[in-house]
């Protein structure tokens, strides 16, 4: 509940093993047995709500109250230690004081508790006493084989079968009733709130986890085994930084390959926002451009405010997604069709036009009707209901859509008409079971619940009705991605720490599979001459030194050299300026290669996340990325069509495909390009610390494309955080 | 209520006066006396409803049924005809079909009534048919000096007085409760759909008035009166289409210097969007860029949803705009803390640290407080609410902030701990009532209308609480902003229709204030030598003729000429190259400019709006309008203050303050040149199509910049539309 222990800390902690233990986690999520470690009578106690909550929820398994103080709690035989226990115990509850949790932990690990829940503060969130004393549980607990929720949370709900294992007040006045929509927050008090605005609005959840400081447990371990819960629909998930990504990343996958949409509420988004909560700017800084490109490789949907991650949250706990992009828009309002058709165009969402045959069925119905999509049945329809029925069964029966979405205006409401809409609605559905329905307008919370109980969204906003439909369609374009591993063949080569010089550089890609510009490293003019010759002219000549980062900077580069004798100028030109200006410098030679023109010139870099690893970056040069922010990024490695979803994610995809007049490039060879680049990273995270090609011209579609510069910076030491 | 009036047609209907005549709005919006053609008592009939809402809102006025069929109508004396009405009729509802219209309507006329409201449907939006018919309508109402609100509307509603001259079942079951916001509607079938969802959110109107085909009365209409009206402090506005520009333009001002907030909704923000409802694609499509520019221009709020369209009216309603942007977060969540905070920097307000003494303060208080901002305090304070309080008043007293946000996460609802919550910020705007609460967290619709009652926001989400204060930040800045007029002593110049060549418009360019590159148009090859001599090499030399429109196509341009015999060559070549391709062209002769390097290349531009006059445009070249399209627009005339918020508003800005080791730009030079091309577009509307001045180069910073190139389109006919 304290400080949130996530920000600015990235970059302290070491990474875990990323191995998810599903079968360990069981005892957490569905324990039998349950012992409460502080275990109270006394209401206001942090020990006596667990106990309460346990009773009220009707948990059929036993509770085991722990206390010295009294041999009865709530009707309950009360245990001095947990010692004295017959039996197993699969989950101990921790509502003591800090001083107290390291006695009380041992004799748990002793007795073979198989979890632990600790809403005890006072550990690493307050610093680093308090580090010390969390690392010396988690050792504890892995000796023991005991898994450690917490400390610093709110523990963990698990609805169908009653187990509450928290102490937020309110669990004291919640509903018990079970849905198929899990939530998982790194922080307490969000998930506190969170259940709290949920349950104002109809939602049930099947678990509700908090992780707290995550010593053990985290929200990767809380996705993974949500992902295979079979009353688990969809996760809401609020998480404010990540220690192990990889782990967090296949806990994603898990969650992809089972079909269950995690919804996601990231902080963070700004520097100021991750600033105004930590001293640790430096640390944080653009880290959440990579949150959002592991969001995007993975399909977890990002919500942008709590309303739209409880609409998608709400939507995917349906169930149904669908089988395609086609909407169609059912208005009693005109105006509200067009604000529809906004929102529905701007997510993706095809508003394709209705056939002429059930244009003209509706205009037969309603004179003025607008027929195309959004249909609008006017005040026509809304005056007389039975005509916005047929208007709704004509849309259907053209069998052109795959989701509906209604706007009712104040019509819902009214109880002899909302009923016939409902029914048709519903009706709808029966004979197109594969479909969506959302409606919206004026409505009130039993509507709400009724259209839910007939297989319908039912929103207030046409507008959120519509985003959380384009949410569902994204799922289902998600549902059939899979993650690329690295291809078991990709050559391992053998890298030195540091700069790798020019050539190096181009030699270690092009072994990767990545095409670089032909060149040839020279000693000597008459050299010089001779490569010039075979590529043909106009070359560049490049000084090839580990010591000169910047060549142009000290005169080290000679562009659109036309003949031999410029080329020989050239040389001893470069040479010269080298001797002055870096007389210490180790000189590898001279690069020659061919001059290209044209092509659009991108960039393609690797750079080494602490969280993630070797993440790559797309963008065009120059001031595209510095000021238009135009890079997409995604872990390494990632296969053809991800490496084509990062491209299209920038506005250089319309460079590329070609503008004023250009012919479109290669779009295939920088696809293959970027694919190779993050296999080679991938398979070389150990070695790399940064790859920087820059640029990679795309030539025109069928030219293929090809580096014409990169700088490989070798990691110095053998990286700490490497958990694959 | 049938299909919107106003999609697709703009380009077809001629503009009215924009005067606005407030005084003979009154009887619209305040009738004393009110007669009902067609009234009726059968419920269900159209004419029943308007009587009954009367009746049943408290209307003290004097209410006239007209009607053939009987003598006395709900308990009122029933009259044959208007005719025989005594006294004066300040507003006549017509609640009869079209065909009895134009009689009806002749005796209100004769009779002297003041202003109609008309639900009748069957008129412009049905076809030219209907469109004549509304033609006469206005054209007897116009000599009649009556005011026409409809027909195809919704009616009007002015909550103090109890008239609710209107059909919509809404008001059979509305709340009367009067309030402070406004609400004006083009769609009949939304506005009462807002009627019932404001209703539902706590949310009392002054006026509500929806303007269904405005024959006559507008939105801008109402806009304009709501300004001026004392109980109305907000007005939340729906908008699909505008047909006189300079009207809305004008009643936004009338807004802005009343300090009345527009909110509005606008649809047809995306071009399907507005095509799916239109079958006049062409007319509109880009259209709603213009719209944009008017709403930045005018200060109005475009909100992004129908959420946020009450949102930021709920919160303007409260009257109190912070003085700065300078804004507290104080929270019972660390993360929900970074969510707002990201929410608040993104939005343009200044999270400011809190002062060292503060920060000692709540750190005294609560050990592991966040105190920097947001001041997160913990658990500890949601356990013990007097730190809460403690921490608030901390906050309070360092007399830093401007506005406040608490999220209270679940403690606000809780009876003994929201109450003291609640005491604690309204004692803090006790102190400070210059100050604006918003709160956040799980509420219940009695606690928000408390806190709305103490003087504070209420919201569940914390987002859209700060969304909230950011949107009452941005109309305090615009208060005192005011609308430039053309200077009186602009120069007049005379334009010719058709296509200017370079030289007359670089010319008329001059004459307006822009500064061009220095340029002569000479006749030979020694006159462009002796021209060049003088300027300093390099030159360029261009062909000047209004029949080339594509120089360079035909090789009518050479650049970077570096001496006399360079210049006496590219003299020959051009004008052999023009007499090749366009043997019949109109030579003018050859420009000869000094060829410039450096700066960055803009563009600035005037195209003539059919509803809003010249608009100018101004942007980056190249790549940046087509891919990022990276412009923005304002209506002409401008000042300067608002040209620097035109660029402002672009990515161009970053580039023009120096990237990559670029000087910074003289931006000063460019809102000069800008705001005297919207005078010299304002001044001559009547002769000018478009005016495209590409590149206007900006130099470094003291360096000022120049129109390099430009071409000017005068009118060919005088413009149907202009209004001012």
């Amino acid at each position: 509940m304290a400080k949130c222990p996530y920000i600015g800390q990235i970059k302290l902690i070491q990474m875990e093993t990323p191995l998810i233990d599903l079968e360990s986690l069981r005892p957490l999520f569905a324990p039998k047995t349950i012992a409460i470690v502080g275990a109270s009578s006394k209401p206001g106690k942090i020990g006596a709500a667990p106990l309460s909550f346990l009773q009220r929820g009707g948990f059929s398994g036993e509770i085991y109250p722990i206390t010295r103080s009294s041999t009865e709690v709530a009707g309950l035989k009360a245990y001095s230690s947990i010692a004295d226990v017959d039996g197993p115990i699969d989950m101990a509850i921790f509502a003591v004081p800090a001083p107290e949790i390291p006695g009380a932990f041992a004799e748990c690990a002793a007795k073979g508790v198989r979890s632990a829940v600790m809403f005890t503060s006072g550990f690493a969130e307050v610093g680093e006493g308090g580090a010390q004393q969390q690392r010396q549980l988690v050792e504890a607990a892995r000796s023991a084989k005991l898994r450690l929720l917490g400390p610093n949370c709110l523990g963990i709900a698990n609805y169908a079968e009653g187990v509450f294992a928290s102490f937020s007040p309110f669990f004291s006045g919640a509903s018990r009733r079970s849905g198929n929509m899990a939530l998982v927050s790194q922080s307490g008090a969000f998930g506190g709130y969170a259940a709290m605005a949920a349950q104002d609005q109809g939602i049930a959840f099947s678990y509700w986890m908090t992780t707290g400081n995550e010593a053990d447990v985290d929200l990767a371990d809380g996705l993974a085994f949500l992902a295979q819960d079979p009353q688990t629909r969809v996760i809401l998930a609020y998480m404010e930084g990540c220690r192990n990504g990889p782990k967090l990343c296949r806990a994603l996958e898990m969650c992809r390959s089972a079909r269950k949409p995690v919804v996601m509420l990231k902080v963070g988004r700004t520097e100021i926002g991750a600033a105004a909560a930590s001293s640790h700017t430096a640390s944080l800084a653009g880290a959440d451009n990579i949150y959002g490109a592991i969001f995007a490789q993975y399909d977890v949907y990002r919500a942008d405010s709590i309303d739209e991650w409880f609409d998608v949250g709400r939507a995917a706990a349906l169930g149904r997604f669908p089988r395609s992009n086609r909407i169609a828009l059912v208005t009693a309002s005109g105006g509200v069709g067009v604000f529809m058709a906004d929102e529905a165009v701007s997510k993706g969402l095809d508003v394709e036009a209705l056939g002429e045959a059930a244009q003209s069925e509706i205009r037969s119905l309603i004179s003025f009707a607008g027929t195309r999509n959004p249909i609008d049945v006017t005040g026509q329809a809304t005056a007389d209901i039975s005509l916005f029925e047929k208007s709704i069964n004509a849309v259907a029966a053209s069998d052109q859509y795959a989701s509906f979405v209604g706007f009712h205006a104040g019509v819902g409401r009214s109880p002899a008409a909302g009923g016939r809409l409902q029914a048709a609605w519903a009706n709808l559905l029966s004979h197109h079971p594969d479909c969506v329905v959302a409606v919206s307008g004026a409505s009130s919370a039993e509507l709400d619940r009724s259209y839910e109980q007939a297989g319908c969204l039912a929103f207030r906003d046409p507008g959120r009705a519509v985003r959380a439909v384009a949410a569902l369609n994204r799922f289902r374009d998600s549902f059939d991605r899979r993650t690329a591993r690295p291809p078991a063949n990709a050559a391992r080569q053998t890298l030195p720490p540091g700069v790798l010089s020019e050539t190096r550089s181009l030699q270690a890609l092009k072994e990767a599979g990545i095409p670089v510009v032909r060149h040839r490293i020279v000693q000597s003019a008459e050299e010089a001459v001779s490569a010039a010759r075979e590529f043909g002219y106009p070359v560049v000549l490049k000084i090839v030194s580990p010591d000169i980062l910047h060549k142009s900077d000290i005169g080290g580069v000679a562009l659109a050299l036309g003949d031999n004798a410029q080329v020989d100028r050239a040389f001893h030109q470069i040479a010269d300026n080298a001797r002055s200006a870096a007389p210490d410098a180790r000189i590898d030679g001279c690069l020659v290669a061919p001059m290209l023109f044209g092509g659009v010139e991108t960039i393609l870099g690797v750079q080494r996340d602490p969280v993630f690893g070797p993440m790559v970056m797309f963008g065009l040069g120059g001031i595209f990325v510095d000021v238009f922010q135009d890079v997409s990024f995604r872990a390494a490695p990632f296969d053809e069509a991800e490496a084509r979803r990062m491209i299209e994610e920038t506005k250089a995809a319309t460079i590329l495909r070609g503008v004023r007049g250009a012919p479109p490039a290669d779009i295939a060879a920088l696809v293959r390009a970027l694919a190779r680049l993050s296999e080679f990273a991938a398979a070389h995270s150990d070695q790399i610390s940064s790859i920087d090609i820059n640029p990679f011209v795309v030539q025109a579609e069928g030219k293929g494309g090809c580096a014409l510069d990169a700088v490989i910076v070798g990691l110095s030491e053998q990286p700490h955080d490497r958990a694959v």
